[in-house]
This record gives C-alpha cells, sequence and structure tokens, in this order.
C-alpha cells in the first residue's frame, strides 16, 4: 500500500489483547473506516467523552475523531494543551481539571488522549486521579506512542528534579493505532520512534531485531504494512513484559534499555532539546558498550549490526556532552535520580547475549570511565 | 483507664485486618510502648522512612516517631507541611515531591502520614504518585483520621472547583491508632471525629448506635476504653463496606451519609471555615431529613435520637445559610460536583429504615424544598 493512497474500508485490522485480569484491553493497529468501525464497538460507555489534544495535532485529527464520538456520547468536550515535552507538567495537567470540572464533568465520562506520548502520558494521569479514577482510550499519533507508550500503563508527569517523577500505574480501556496519522509526522520523529522499535530487538527478540535490518528502508519509507508489522511485534513483546510485571517490580525494567543514559541526555540538554527516542538511541549504544566493557558481550558483533541500523533510522548514535569540565559526573548525578536507582547505586539494563536483558548495578567508577572513553 | 495515666507496656491493642488481597493492612488501635512494639513488626522494609507531618504536630510527636524509625531504616527525612484543609492542595502536595527528589528518595523510599485527615490524604496520594508509588503507613493523630481516613485507601487533594476531585485509591501497609495522640486534640475536633463514629449507625448498626447514645460522656471525656471500641467498630464497618467495594462502584457510597450536604457546606462557607465533621453532623441531620420526606422513616423516631446524641458529642445540628437570597440553589450548585452525580442528577445517601442505607437520585427541586424548610 502506497504512502498516498487512502486505506480501503477493508484493510486488515491487527489487534493485540493486553491481558490483565479486569483491566485488559485491546489494542487496534490499521487504518482508515475498517479499524473505527472496530473501535467503536470497544468504546467505554459514559455520559460524556473529552478529547485531550495538543494544538498541533488538534487541527489534523480533532474533528474527525469529535464527529465519531458524538455518535456515542450525550457530549463531547475537548481541551487542547500546549504541544511539547517541556510542558508535561502540573500546570498543563491541571489545564485538563479546570476544563473538566469546569464543564461538570463527572466520573462517568471518558477521557480519549489524542495525541503522542506527551499527550498520553497527560490524558492517562488525569484519568488515574480525576475523582480518583475515570476510563480513558488511546489515539495515538506518533510512532512512538503507537509502539511504546500506549502499553503498559505508565502515566506521569516530569518534575523539575526528573523526568516521570509524578505518575500512576493505570490501564487504557482501548488503544486505537491509527497509521493514516502517521503520514503527518515530521521525520525525525518517526526516526525517534523507531529507536523504541529497534530497542526490542536486543531485549528480547533478534528475529525482530534481523527483520528490521531487512526492513528498516520500508519503515522509513511508511510502508503501511511494514509499519503495521512494526508496530504489532513491538506491542506483542511488551505486553509480554507487561503482563508479567504489571508494577516494574523486576523483569519489566528490561523495557528501559538505553534509558538511564538517555533520561540523563534528556535532563541534561533541558526537556525538548533532544527527542526521546533520540536519547535512548544514543543511550542504546552506550547501554551495548557498558555490556561489552563488563565482558557481557565477548565480541563486538551487535554493535556492529546496532550502529549501522540506527543510522538507517535516521537517529543519533553519540552522545552530547553535558558538562565542559565534569561530564561523567554531571552524567551520574542525573542517573542517581532514576527510578532503578536503590540505595544510591545505579542499575543500568544491560544486555548478555543480545536478545536477553537483565538490570545490574554498576559502580560509579565503571560507569564514569565508560563515559569519559565514548564521549567526545 | 483514667485521662491522665500513662498506659501500661501490657496494654490491651486491637487489630482490624483489611481484607483487599495482595493490598491487605493491619490497623492497630491502642496506645503506648504495647502498641508500638507490635507496630514495628509491620513496619515495612525500605531504604529511607520520610515523615509527613504539619507544623501543629510535629512539635508534639515528631521526635517520638523519628526515634523509633531510626532504628529500622538508614535514613529518615521528614517534611512538615502548613496545617489546615486550605493547604490540601497541589502546591502543597509538590513540597513532599521536592522533599523527596531533593534528598535522592528513590523507589524504597516509605512515606509516613503522621497527622490527621489532611495529612493522610496528602501523603497517601503523595505516595501513590511519587515514581508511580510507593509504601506509606498512615499514623493518624485525630479521632476522624483514625476513624474515617485511615480506612479505605481513599486519598485525595482538593480542586477550587471540588473537594477531593484529584486523587487515587491507594491502600496503606499499616495504620496506627495510637490513642495516647488524642489528647492534645482540641474538643471540637474530637467532636468533628465522633460525627463519622455516629454515622456508622444509621447506615450499618444501630446495636452500636446504642452503644454510643449510652456511652457518648465516656467518649467526650476521653476515656481510653471507650474510645478504643468506637474506633475498632468504625474501623471494622468501615472495613466491612470497603472490602465489597474497594474503588466505589456502589456499596461504598453508603459511607457518604450526610456528605453531601456536608460537602457544600464546607465548599460553600470556605475549606476550613466549617470543620469536615461538623459539617457532616449538620449534613446528616439535613439527608435523615430527606429520608422521612421521602417516605422512607415512617415515624420520626431516629430523628428525635440522632439530634441529642449530637448535640452531646458537641456537634452543630443545623446547616448553615450559603446564599442570602438563593440558598437552595447555591447548595444544589455545590452539590452538583459531588463524585456521585451522574448525568447532572444529585444522588444523595439515604436510611431506610435506620441502619440500612441506599443512594437514590432526588429531584432538584425536592431537594430545594427541603432546604427551604430546613434552612432559616
Amino acid at each position: 500500500m502506497s504512502q498516498s493512497s487512502p486505506a480501503p474500508a477493508t484493510a486488515a485490522v491487527d489487534v493485540v489483547d493486553i491481558a490483565l485480569d479486569a483491566r485488559s484491553y485491546p489494542i487496534l493497529i490499521g487504518q482508515g473506516e475498517s479499524l473505527w468501525q472496530q473501535a467503536e464497538v470497544h468504546f467505554p460507555k459514559g455520559t460524556s467523552a473529552v478529547i485531550v489534544t495538543n494544538t498541533t495535532v488538534a487541527p489534523l485529527y480533532l474533528q474527525a475523531l469529535r464527529q465519531r464520538l458524538e455518535r456515542h456520547y450525550p457530549k463531547v468536550l475537548e481541551v487542547a494543551l500546549p504541544d511539547g515535552e517541556q510542558h508535561k507538567n502540573w500546570q498543563t495537567l491541571n489545564l485538563i481539571f479546570d476544563a473538566l470540572l469546569g464543564n461538570g464533568a463527572d466520573r462517568k465520562a471518558v477521557l480519549y488522549a489524542l495525541g503522542g506520548g506527551v499527550i498520553g502520558d497527560m490524558t492517562g494521569f488525569a484519568a488515574a486521579c480525576y475523582m480518583r479514577g475515570v476510563p480513558f482510550v488511546q489515539v495515538p499519533t506518533t510512532l512512538l506512542a503507537q509502539v511504546d507508550s500506549s502499553v503498559g500503563g505508565k502515566t506521569a508527569i516530569n518534575h523539575p528534579l526528573g523526568k516521570n517523577m509524578i505518575g500512576a500505574f493505570y490501564q487504557p480501556r482501548l488503544v486505537v493505532c491509527d497509521i493514516d496519522t502517521l503520514r503527518t509526522l515530521p521525520t525525525e520523529q518517526l526516526s525517534a520512534g523507531l529507536a523504541e522499535v529497534i530497542k526490542y530487538g536486543p531485549i528480547y527478540d533478534m528475529e525482530f531485531f534481523a527483520w528490521l535490518e531487512a526492513n528498516v528502508e520500508r519503515l522509513v519509507a511508511q510502508d503501511a504494512d511494514a509499519l503495521r508489522h512494526a508496530i504489532r511485534r513491538s506491542c506483542e513483546i511488551k505486553a509480554a513484559v507487561v503482563s508479567a510485571d504489571e508494577t516494574e517490580a523486576g523483569l519489566r525494567e528490561i523495557l528501559n534499555f538505553g534509558h538511564t543514559f538517555g533520561h540523563a541526555i534528556e535532563a541534561g540538554m533541558g526537556y525538548g532539546a533532544w527527542l526521546h527516542g533520540h536519547a535512548v538511541a544514543a543511550g542504546m549504544v552506550l547501554a551495548t558498550r557498558l555490556s561489552q566493557k563488563l565482558g557481557h558481550l565477548p565480541d563486538a558483533d551487535f554493535l556492529a549490526r546496532l550502529v549501522p541500523l540506527l543510522q538507517k533510522a535516521g537517529l543519533p548514535i553519540e552522545a552530547p556532552r553535558l558538562d565542559p569540565a565534569r561530564n561523567a559526573e554531571r552524567y551520574l548525578e542525573l542517573m542517581r535520580v532514576d527510578k532503578k536507582t536503590q540505595g544510591g547505586a545505579i542499575r543500568f539494563v544491560l544486555i548478555a547475549p543480545p536478545g536477553q536483558a537483565h538490570t545490574e548495578k554498576v559502580a560509579d567508577a565503571v560507569a564514569a570511565q565508560l563515559l569519559d572513553e565514548c564521549i567526545a
């Protein structure tokens, strides 16, 4: 299917079921009428629907979603937040609460998150907290949100001292991944999403990694079938990991491969300066090198495959210097607020072998040495 | 046991077990060494303990708790918030997050709520949100908090447009009700707690109501045995109701007897002007009269018992006028934001007969008429 041809009404829709007992929900992946007809069956009942979106996405997709929701809910409200990671804070979250309370939205209101990961995280957290919990639906419009933030129930806002520090585990009732929405996505945002897709190879499935190596050009060119496969497989892997560990007690931490370094890059450069996916890409290179340094990867083969794949996906492979004089110290400082830290020791997700990941405490001196070696 | 004698180390400790599968926890009720020795067994493991209290309670009980926790945790931090319902908002909540992040508290930190209902609600909500959830322990120092807010896992902050609008259902790991802390409680605060104790009669247990009629003077005089019984029975009843309905889908709403009117009084008079328990007392009289008006209480016997019991407990029985001209309309406006409201219709907890409660939609005109009849 070419990028410009509209999807036929009978186009394939993939379904990934997230099994979490009473909080189970389906992820639908597809495009056009066939996707949305299937989605409507799963819309939660309610007295009103509240679409939370941002000022970039609103002009593109708000009207279509509103029309669809008006057939199902007596009242449809909308809130358009300012766009960007730098707005993922309490002040912006409060705009959602103001709109809900100002419009008399009750406990039977259903929130719809229409946008990328920031909108999904904030809407999910607002739904978790509003009157101690109302249902919500994710309609992710970026590749990153479709493969990552729509699975696992992690919702949060940032605090000036750390990313995603204030949040909740809260599951959506439904996720609708409409591939058509990726057509308006800037190239660097598509790349950012591919970073999280690529991540699933080294931590879980090297067969998928090989498929990505063979198909990365199709993904970059937004081939719909390739995208649907990549999204489905990413969701399946994440679902398998999350189902085994809903509240991040252990296994789930492997999803943070590349993220310990990545979060430090994001915070150190100032939220919004580096895209999350770009920071994760550079972080995965560092985490792979750290795995090597600790003797987990006897030969350098995997790094020699990871780096060109990231490059073909349009992703950075080198981490930035965060401080002219004391760069490693600055990284360590920022990484110490990571949620995986226990008793002051930084814990990294490492791979051994590629396709299997684990979490490990690493001495500050070892991490500092690696940072000095890798960052010019 | 007289009010002034210190509790012997062997004094009785009552235990109420809250059964919620993986989130079950004990409530310990007693005083002195015997209480705290038993409590220590249940302290959750962690890398640090963070005591959240307020500037009124801190000088009284902070030091003793800190010393006890220092035996169990490598690090003990403290945060003293400003005292009062008017501070139960995001700005104050953020002081907890600032202290946690500023001191490098990780996911293995355990929060201790030392104070009344406001401290319990805010600490619980902070624990629910910090890094998406850390353990917390309730050490309620008011009667209201001991009988009510420490059971049920309701945590929240207020929004300018409504009380407890932003929050979470989040269970503590342990609740320690130290009756000795009630000795420093102002009389009107003890009365406010008795309002919630008395509530359990009409909604669930008229035998307990009869016991309260016989023992209200002992309770007001802070007889330790009487207090321990009243607290235990209140917790047991609340536990029975909450266990059956953790997330307030139905039955649990009966705990809101008197609260629909009560919340309107608190909001209408300005948070902090009326104590919550006082507003609930006046609200219970209105809710009983509404039950009568709707034909649920064929004779007036119960009102004739409720009013003198509230009076002996030092509680108000008359609701205030909220607006000189359009008083009923103002009440209705404020009650409509209640979380029980569905599709615009206000739902009240009514009794029929005393000892059994249910929730019922009531037409605005009927509620308005009642308000006009009852409020001078």
